[in-house]
């Protein structure tokens, strides 16, 4: 069986940002060549995120907010991993975001045997992002 | 190799709905024949969310308790996506609930090669549920 | 196409443990002889979870506190699952752990064909954990 696979690097200046990887995944997926095919997109960090959501400011801004709700980053001493690092919340903040994608290519039937082709384009119902924190922008 | 890929679609008239799908995904896993493999189950909104758990009525009342503590819907102009809609807390509850799942049908062995099959029938230690807002309540 | 599974069952005395599992798991996909594929760690129990984060003792007391904080076991009767049990609060903070672990094996190359093999030993970033309730203590 065919597979593919590839590192994305990403820094980012800020503690935490959103990137939306999904241009990147889908050149990757097209490169590749695989047609059909689980496709499971990883973060290799274990402050980041991938998710799957709307790539829309005022939504991003919302999560931004929720994430510093329920982890707080202040007061940095109230967390016991923070000897040496500052970067406990961002440990949790990754658990609330559910922290990888795996889809599937979509074909045109419903069931199909080995070497089976869909013509079908493969689409997406949201974008996939990646949630960093600056300790852990990069992904691979 | 074989694979299969069924649309589920979902209207509930309810803000927010809990449907146990695992009978649906058990009837399409056991119509496409195939034995072995692995069983992605993704929804395709991104205010909906499939999750293991148990259908349980009071479990059900304390998840939904849960997520309206932790990502409320009220007050709606405290979300900055809720800029002609209302539903960005639907988005940060599917965070929540872990979005996808993804399992294996047992076998009876520990190790097989190609080809080989087992007679154990598929179970699951719990039921698959689809978690769906109103604006989402569709999965494909 | 090669596949192997394995079942691991784990027994702690406490309410909650968070034991690091990566060694069994490791040892497992070595014995199964599987150089290329997807490795899913999936909790069978549904008060469990199976995370990727730091196996450090500061971090795992940060994020029992927290589970605690927003899933709070007490007061019992808060909740309504709580009849004849009392492990709701067990059921939500599986949800919170994003319970399930799926990796791929590292490759030396981007893409190979059928039959290519790497030389490359299998790594992980972090640790895979499972998180386990007292009544959820084993996994299969």
């Amino acid at each position: 069986m065919r597979h593919a696979r590839r590192e994305l690097w990403f820094e980012v200046p800020q503690r935490r940002a959103y990137l939306n990887i999904t241009p990147e995944v889908e050149v990757f997926v097209r490169e590749s060549g695989i047609i059909e095919g689980l496709r499971l997109v990883n973060p290799m960090h274990i402050t980041a995120a991938v998710y799957v959501n709307d790539d829309e400011q005022g939504l991003i801004a919302d999560i931004d907010d929720w994430l510093e709700r329920l982890a707080p980053h202040e007061p940095v001493a109230q967390d016991r991993h923070n000897n040496g690092e500052d970067n406990a919340d961002a440990h949790l903040k990754r658990q609330l975001m559910a922290p990888r994608s795996c889809s599937r290519s979509p074909t045109a039937g419903s069931t199909s045997a080995p070497g089976s082709r869909s013509s079908t384009p493969s689409s997406t119902a949201a974008d996939a992002s990646a949630c960093c924190s600056r300790r852990s922008a990069s992904s691979r």
